[in-house]
């Protein structure tokens, strides 16, 4: 049953897709077994498809530019699938709304397909969700495929990390962002984004980023820096070419580097599947044993004495 | 030795409260038991010590807050910890940087403690940490613990979670953060603070933050929105006198609640522990065979069907 919905989702069928992302929302070993069972096209090539992360603090203008990536990619006869994580809470369906306020103008459009995930709390689910529904998706065939997140923190770094290119959108507001998370930010980012670049203080911000990826001596690129406004729609063909740009350097001069982040990005996939696996094993057994969980909860119990015993097991 | 560093941090020598700290952010099972030895003052009921959570976007001034509410504990005589959890990298050292340039107006005084935790890139570890260190300084009888992190996407909510009273920085800017994380902050913020007030949008914001606690059927204390200006110490007594009135209310009224909290938090605590010993024992088997970690590196080990093996082990 849940083997036909993976094929199904596999060759193309939407329905199928959005069924079984919700299968992979829900994780589970029967869900690794099938996505482990996936032959992804990118799995020893970059560039087929392309997989580009965005992210940045919330109101930086990221769907903007999502849309005309889309736009650009659909103008080319492309196919392309959106997984947007939203970090909002795990209880109030958050995820649902963003399905809703995302990407209308995209809405009619089957070449599009979009897709939120919620966080249910834990970091090492969502990363591990994230690229799994980029495994579906890069082998139901589609060619561009953007998983947004929203923030600049550790947890939508790694959530980014599952994509080739990484776009990291900035304002002239987030100034001070930048100075926080400058080391975090140069590591990941493939690519910068200044957006609503019509605003006082963005030169400066172009500015300090150019110089902090010049001084950077960890990279063997260097992330360019585009001014975008998407209001007036500056600079989103700039974002384009430097998207591309990454990929075709990611395709050549930078396959190694490339091969590099993949092999660390499984070793972390793998390590978040681990973690998550013992997590779902602990909380059922905590529904299992109610004593137990009763005296974690009035505190009779501490947590780490608990822990302890739990996998002395 | 470590058990001897443990005994001498709980009775409050800085030196070893420094280096347990550091055993702390390593992990493992010596630390959680030592951890789990402690016998927090806190444990059963608030107040004693206050734990107060601050978390905000960055550049939203929270720094300036946390001063102010430093200075005012020191004024009343009572001593102060500081955990400040840092998002920026794991590999680049982001943390010793900020021990460095955060709290210097304090650091001469002996009254004062601050220590940053770094993430080492996953969650469950990290709100790990900061639990340990609030015991610890409740043990050692500190009479305030702030616990300070920047973003407030869920990671950091999570983080903020071992705190009994969670103070929400915002500045004008962050109008569409609200729109975005609006459930997510609703949950969990007791104070909210609109800082840099003299802003243009401040009122606006403060409206609707309040119109949206006032709104939220979900909580039973309705959390105040607090105006503050740090440039011109505006507000600043409001804050201080919101921190109070929430802890009062935990202690009273709100005792079941936070008793419900506390209870949460615990079960949370325990999961974390686990799902962290799991990752640790995983990487430790990853060291050990390195034929399986070349497999996983290549490709030619799906890193799903790795797990599912490791876990049937």
């Amino acid at each position: 049953m849940i083997h036909a919905l993976f094929d199904a989702a596999a060759n193309g069928d939407r329905k199928a897709l959005a069924r079984a992302i919700s299968r992979v929302e829900a994780g589970g070993a029967e869900v690794n077994a099938l996505c482990g069972a996936l032959t992804p096209r990118r799995s020893q090539s970059p560039g087929a498809p392309l997989v580009v992360g965005i992210t940045g603090p919330p109101g930086a203008g990221k769907s903007t530019l999502v849309n005309h990536l889309i736009r650009e990619a659909r103008s080319l006869g492309q196919r392309v699938g959106v997984v947007a994580v939203d970090p909002s809470s795990p209880f109030l369906g958050g995820a649902i709304l963003a399905d809703r306020i995302r990407m209308e103008e995209h809405s009619l459009d089957t070449g599009v397909f979009v897709r939120s995930l919620s966080s249910r709390g834990h970091l090492g689910g969502l990363s591990r969700a994230a690229g799994q529904v980029v495994d579906l998706m890069d082998t139901a065939g589609f060619d561009l495929i953007l998983v947004e997140t929203v923030g600049v923190g550790q947890s939508e770094l790694a959530v980014c990390e599952v994509a080739d290119t990484v776009v990291v959108v900035l304002t002239p507001e987030s100034g001070d962002t930048v100075q926080t998370m400058k080391a975090g930010l140069l590591e990941i980012a493939d690519v910068f984004v200044v957006n609503k670049s019509d605003r006082p203080g963005a030169v400066k911000l172009v500015g300090e980023l150019e110089e902090a990826v010049e001084l950077d001596g960890f990279r063997s690129y260097a992330a360019p820096v585009v001014a975008t406004s998407a209001r007036d729609e500056n600079g989103l063909d700039e974002l384009v070419r430097a998207v591309r740009d990454h990929a075709d350097w990611c395709a050549g001069k930078g396959l190694a580097e490339w091969r590099s982040r993949r092999s660390s990005g499984r070793v972390r996939t793998y390590l978040d599947l681990v973690s998550e696996h013992a997590r779902d094993q602990a909380r059922a057994g905590l529904d299992a044993q109610a004593d137990l969980r009763a005296a974690l909860e009035d505190g009779t119990l501490n947590p780490y004495v608990a822990a302890e015993e739990w996998v002395a097991e």
